[in-house]
């Protein structure tokens, strides 16, 4: 039995780089940093890097006296949480495909480790430390290169019977609408993505035979629909719409108290966020408004980390209960 | 206290009649039987058809030598589960908009009892008695003249935060799609119902000169698309093409185990869910696929009343162990 105070260790693993943390076991983070995730290196690889990151945090634990009580972390692709293993690829690693999480990084240090989807785990670090913290039902919402989701109902995470679940960036808003890689149609990512916001605006400044900047991004078209140009602004209320029309299924389907939106897209503010809102609430059903809130996720690029380790904390302390 | 064998009470509310059923604490009907429901009439008057519909069954339960422990019912509109009570109106009453259900029926009879929405009562059925039964995660979906919708998960009713979630009819599959009676715009119940379906129909008949029959219904089209009908097939492909979208966003979102489809256009029998399973399927998160089942309901037009006596015992039996 290991003494002193209770650590938790917080993985974030994205296709760039893997995001780790110490923190409480009420999810304060006392030290952090990133490494290269080495996404298109072999298996083993990617599990040294892990490895590499635990043990210096492994050394933080003890210089402060205490030891690592449970690992989290947060993967993307899906993940069958109760096995802590990869379900199938996910796109942006090369060799990640069905990797057994929790019991390689268990074998290693003889650590409890849970390991959950990535989007799953930003969700939850804004219902218990963020934007939805001290509600029941959220819903939140990722905009940036895909559309991610989670769903927490009475406080708990809602996987889906298979872990497949709470793929809110496929949710159908045009039955006869363009493919979109998950084998669908008309999916709400294939409309509202950073890719589809910059598809949509070079489209339109194409019909418009404007110049077309280098490299467009999200943050140009904000830019310029500040300055009031006409393509922009068209843009965002397409994008409004799109996500207005995915949201009012979300909100009729749920009923939830409050929906967070994160992602490198919602950075563009409030203004942003008013129009998502009218967009919406001009098209849902009145009773699933009474109460209801829109807002900006609040824990921005910690949320990986901090989830992972209120996880890691939440799961320690229920098993212990046990 | 009273003594003796312990039955409940299953009442169906609905635009045409009440229906009402005593059964057994498993679900078994002993005794069933309808009654106008005098949809058009004040308030009061629709109490007083649920009342003598409950004095009947009093009777028959202290024949059998016991006594009605207690009541469910489930009636059209949203329903406050917890006051079981109305929230606004419902189409085809004229005045029962915020009517006191439980209260009223407690007031009179001293007998515990419980409302909820007629579709989670539906969907309650099917998973405890129907196709459903030994699932934990149900969605359950009803085609008719609307499409209503239930949702199961571990086991128990997923009404939303304040009981106006699980509008499975009003998710938007064409986000610039016509106005919906909910508000909103593209549902698929304006797609998928039976009126739906016959407008379509006649459009196709329209557009092909053809003659168009007094009074199209589902029927008329399921059976002429058997003769082989271009319009008829048409209209029936199309169909299943909106629900295909609807049902994959449903899919993606739960990852249920079940899906549930009944309601009068289901009738038309397993060709269509054939066609409906085909449409949803190529369309679908292949992850969310594994072990899915999508069946017809099996309970009929006794789902209400069963749905309502499993909800009575259920909460009976949890309200006495605590």
């Amino acid at each position: 039995m290991e003494q002193g105070k209770e650590f938790f260790i917080g993985l974030d693993l994205g296709g760039t780089s893997l995001k780790y943390a110490l923190g409480t076991s009420g999810g304060d983070i006392l030290i952090k940093d990133e490494m290269d995730s080495k996404a298109d290196r072999p298996q083993k690889e990617v599990f040294e890097v892990i490895f590499k990151a635990i043990k210096v945090l492994r050394e933080e634990a003890k210089t402060r006296g205490g030891f690592v009580a449970a690992i989290g972390l947060g993967s993307p692709g899906a993940v069958d949480f109760e096995k802590g293993k990869l379900k199938g690829n996910t796109p942006n690693f090369l060799h990640w495909g069905d990797a057994e999480i929790k019991k390689t990084i268990e074998a290693e240090f003889a650590i409890p480790c849970w390991a959950d989807n990535d989007a799953n785990v930003m969700a939850f670090a804004e219902s218990r430390k963020g934007a939805g913290k001290g509600a029941n039902n959220v819903i939140a919402l990722t905009l940036g290169t895909g559309i991610g989701g989670g769903i927490l109902i009475d406080g708990q995470l809602f996987r889906g019977t298979r872990y497949a679940g709470a793929e809110l960036g496929h949710i159908t808003i045009d039955y006869d609408g363009e493919p979109c890689n998950c084998g669908g149609y008309g999916c709400v990512e294939k409309y509202a993505s950073a890719p589809a916001m910059v598809k949509n605006y070079i489209e339109k400044l194409t019909t418009a035979k404007m110049s077309i900047p280098d490299k467009v991004s999200t943050k140009i078209i904000f830019a310029r629909a500040k300055e009031g140009e006409k393509q922009a602004l068209e843009t965002i209320d397409d994008t409004c719409k799109y996500l207005g029309a995915a949201l009012a299924s979300i909100i009729n389907i749920f009923n939830p108290e409050i929906i967070v939106i994160g992602g490198g897209v919602a950075d563009a503010g409030d203004e942003f966020m008013r129009r998502i809102w009218a967009a919406t609430t001009a098209r849902t059903m009145k009773p699933s408004l009474e109460g209801l809130k829109l807002v900006r996720a609040k824990m921005g690029n910690d949320a990986g980390v901090v989830g992972a380790i209120c996880m890691a904390s939440e799961m320690y302390y229920s098993q212990k209960r046990d």
